[in-house]
């Protein structure tokens, strides 16, 4: 039974979940994931994963061969989707009932195939299935945030290789989304323009730390990037939510992601790395509860951001939150946009 | 030459460092630290580090043997000692020049002793070693922080095995520490109270977080860690700062510290770790500074934060600032108090 427990000092709401641990001596650093004997997420295996939850597929039963992208909960979930919030004050702290929904996005029946390699339309097969999953979870009151991720590589996280995502759909907003809505709250207060759609403006004159500038999507290596290539990729207009990215407009992300991860692979020999999206809190989808209108996040630009690991100096950040990174964003980009693809 | 740049989106700085760049392909998953054909840490390489900053030592001549702890600067610096902040706006950007110290600690002449096989006495001069750093660095009206922080094992960012710490002084203050002392003061108005001495009476009454309990130092996992076994070390009695730590307080702290480490040791069979000092920032140094009674950070309480690098999933909490511990603080507490040591 998990457990979401607030930091006072740190400000951070933290899940402990001990039904996911291990005995103190089976940490071990994270090996190259190597071909499994047996892999859950592959075809004619679905009875291996609890029942899904949402697939794409043609007319075939589900829980069976036939799907092109398939959702089943996390096995070993962090947070659980039944039960009320049972927030409460102990003593000094304050915590609340680990309830949220763990979701595995399994991104193709093919057990080999990278990212880059997906032919355009099927990712934005997996982009559907992204926003099917965060409209659904948004409709729960209970949730304030869907926080949609990858993790590709045992150096970021990943241990099965068969390629997939995640989804974590939590009752608190992540403060790293908290700092980012209140800084372009503060931003579009003060100058009535988006901080953003600023960025992006700025970024396109000078070109420099431009990777690619589509029609409709910018991918850059952002001016205070936190690790070597670290990569920022958002809308040109702009837009709070993922879920409005609809038609050509999605097709456009599937195409500009497909060459963002193709330009990471050329470039770093397929590095291991994360990819999150910061899209604004779920409670722009419930206008019925109170206070919806001021709110609504109307000043969020929602944005992905791709993090490579590759740098050895992990360290000094973890305790400090304080960064240190060797590689200009600038030589990344030229990297990134000279990179054979 | 080296840059500080400020992410307006996450509200904070980053250090750019490029002359410590590596080629894209150089960088490396860490490998296990082995021992080193060459030490420039060992006694007679004095030679090959930069000439030493402070040592504790009798009467030998600096640069030479016969210290036993020795200060130097960092060969590969993250930030240079001279020159000028220059803050200067780019466009929408904030940035500053790359000034600070960076320097290495050089904990003992033996390569080969562990922290916790240190006698008490030598600890002792280590600690006062980091007070007369900080001390001399925080009169620099340059800086607005001292960072101390140690560094163990290949995974946890060392990258030379004989046992040093590090210190950087940086002309922002890391967001970290800045939330820390957000959190401290707000409470502080609301209560009259400071928040972690609240935070203590409420441990050393429950016990089941405290790992160990002296007269002056309380050893526990926190309510909301964030890692398996992560420790917070914090003085009894209310202090800002780590300098008026002195005599019998100090010789209780390398007490409390030799038995956090050993314990660590035993029950996780030396396991790679950060150990990061929160102080408050060294503008407290500075009566002569404007405004330096408004800001002296009274209602902050240092501590410490020791991260053991236990975790495969790292990745998720990389890209969104939110944790999922699989080992509740409970239980971590409790096999770190039974280690026999």
């Amino acid at each position: 039974m998990s457990d979401l427990r607030h930091d006072p000092i740190q400000k951070r709401w933290v899940i402990i979940a001990p039904e996911r641990g291990q005995r103190p001596l089976e940490f071990l650093p994270p090996a190259p994931l190597e071909r499994e004997a047996f892999c859950p997420f592959c075809p004619l295996h679905e009875a291996t994963t609890p029942p899904e939850i949402y697939a794409v597929r043609g007319e075939t039963f589900p829980n069976q061969p036939g799907w092109s992208v398939r959702v089943v909960p996390n096995k070993f979930p962090a947070l659980r989707i039944e039960g009320d919030l049972d927030r409460t004050g102990v003593g000094t702290y304050d915590r609340m009932a680990g309830i949220g929904a763990h979701e595995v996005i399994i991104e193709s029946p093919a057990h080999d195939t990278a990212f880059p390699d997906h032919p355009v339309e099927h990712i934005e097969r997996i982009l559907q299935t992204y926003q099917a999953r965060v409209r659904d979870l948004s409709g729960d009151q209970r949730f304030r945030y869907v926080l949609l991720f990858k993790n590709h590589g045992a150096a970021a996280g990943a241990s099965l290789s068969h390629p997939h995502s995640q989804l974590i759909a939590t009752p608190i907003t992540p403060r790293t989304v908290a700092i980012e809505l209140d800084s372009m709250r503060t931003h579009y207060l003060a100058k009535e323009r988006c901080l953003v759609c600023d960025i992006l403006r700025e970024e396109l004159e000078r070109g420099d730390r431009v990777v690619a500038a589509g029609d409709d999507f910018v991918t850059l290596t952002p001016y205070a990037s936190r690790f070597p290539f670290e990569l920022f990729i958002a809308p040109r207009r702009h837009a709070h939510d993922l879920l409005g990215c609809e038609g050509p407009l999605l097709r456009s992300l599937a195409r500009t992601l497909k060459d963002a991860f193709a330009r990471l692979r050329a470039a770093l020999n397929d590095p291991p790395y994360n990819f999150v999206f910061h899209i604004a809190p779920s409670i722009a989808l419930q206008p019925h509860r109170p206070g919806y209108w001021q709110t609504l996040p109307w000043d969020f630009h929602w944005h992905i951001e791709i993090i490579p690991r590759l740098t050895r100096m992990a360290g000094f950040e973890w305790g400090t939150g304080f960064y240190i990174n060797p590689t200009s964003p600038e030589e990344a980009a030229k990297v990134l946009r000279e990179a054979e693809i």
